[in-house]
């Protein structure tokens, strides 16, 4: 699939990528006034789209951007499938800005249409769940609203950008002293036989495959508890693993150099990958 | 000037505004990983074109994007004038983002060469100095990053719209019992006879108007510090201003619903908006 000729949907239409016109006046360009969603298609079947759906829904009401109608973007999230003939695994790339108007902070007034740009992307995972992957911790620099999936991800972009450099695959957000998650994926510790991941509130995102891990632990009696990671509890997690929509389960096998427990995915993450997998066939 | 009319430039090219190609994989809009920067002509004469391509270089600095050549935004700034006859009063927006790209968080590797574009744009005041304009205070939800004038706007339009919907014509951000500075403004206030605004910190932006507005008090012997605001102190301020260039000095005669001193325009805000003016002339 090239960049350029793989057919994406723009505003009610439906055309190839080199085609779509978006105004320099967009507010998400301008302004990063927007929100997004990233769903995966396993086999050609999208995966916890109604979850998407209704957290776009949430994003927007929270943006209170209107005329979306969210609830369009399942067919046209299949229809993209279908005209890029993606019946393997894909990943299907959602976004809504405020719409195009001229440069000024507040909404425009009145308001105007949204924009709606939905495309086929390629599944790039940030490692392979037989090995697992590096991470590395750094200071949480984004704003107080990470519930909201917005557009301003400039301190993930940062932030991710850092993990690399540093030969790792995911960065791990620290905000006084409490590990909330990943740029792009949740974040959990196994620490005296505990599955921890933080508690949902403004600085995280209330995540479906973070929501999928804990029903996972539930229904299979696995311990777990929306609890704060404090950063200096690290040092006694036997296992570390990101979760997400691309990511699936992941584990974390080195965190700042040094290794994870073993050094190599524990049993508990790896438990959690196979029910995963026996959850999305 | 209508919106779609205007010559603007993109990426090397003069073209009208609708001709505009951006792709919907610009980094702009997928991440806000951009600056920008907005720089007024008075009749026809750019003020302060340095200091905002310096600091636009800075910002791109800061966000290792390399490539887009921020001196010869000078020219492109004055062409963009005369292209669209604006001999008058206007403004000049220029934005730079890391470029298009398939959408992954981190840099593209290798580089791609950063979207470049400017436009002009009219003068939109938000009130007028002669009467001045009421303000709110909120709490700031923005990153840790606020020296960088970045494109994840999106907090500040909130805040800003709250600001509207409040019958007002600007927010005052507080973080941490502070008031730092405007959605789009720098904040003043004369306390005990003292000209005070937030020293620069990553908490605020270094405006070019905030550091006109403290030479013009050394210059003239107006006494004043870059010293933190708190926001119990708002109360004991007898006059508030802000300061941009949009806004030149404008002064603040409600927050929150409340006069400020006498509830008009006090006296060392109109001196500062004077000397401004003779400045610029």
């Amino acid at each position: 699939m090239t960049t350029d000729a793989e057919i994406v949907y723009f505003n009610g239409t439906y055309l190839a990528k080199h085609e779509v016109r978006l105004s320099p006046d967009d507010r998400g360009f301008l302004f990063a006034d927007g929100v997004y969603e990233v769903v995966r298609s396993y086999g050609g079947t999208l995966f916890a789209l109604d979850e998407h759906l209704r957290r776009l829904a949430d994003g927007l009401a929270a943006l209170r951007i209107t005329g979306a109608e969210p609830a369009k973007l399942a067919n046209v999230s299949r229809e993209l499938l279908r005209r890029n003939g993606l019946g393997g695994d894909a990943l299907v790339y959602l976004q809504v800005t405020r719409g195009a108007a001229p440069r000024r902070h507040a909404f425009p007034d009145p308001a105007v249409p949204p924009t709606v740009y939905a495309a086929p992307m390629p599944v790039r995972s940030r490692g392979d769940a037989a090995t697992g992957v590096a991470a590395i911790t750094t200071a949480d620099l984004r704003w107080t609203r990470c519930d909201i999936k917005s557009l301003a991800l400039l301190p993930n972009v940062l932030a991710h950008q850092q993990a690399i450099e540093a030969g790792a695959q995911e960065a791990i957000l620290v905000r006084d002293g409490v590990a909330l998650e990943g740029t792009a994926t949740s974040f959990f510790a196994v620490i005296d036989g505990v599955v921890r991941t933080a508690p949902c509130s403004n600085y995280i995102l209330p995540s479906i495959t973070r929501g999928l891990t804990l029903e996972l632990c539930r229904t299979h009696d696995i311990p777990a508890a929306e609890r704060p990671i404090l950063q200096q509890e690290l040092r006694d997690a036997t296992e570390l693993f990101l979760a997400g929509t691309t990511v699936e389960i992941m584990p974390v096998i080195r965190l700042d150099g040094a290794p994870v427990g073993r050094g190599t995915p524990g049993p508990v993450t790896r438990r959690l990958h196979q029910l995963f997998k026996a959850r999305i066939c």
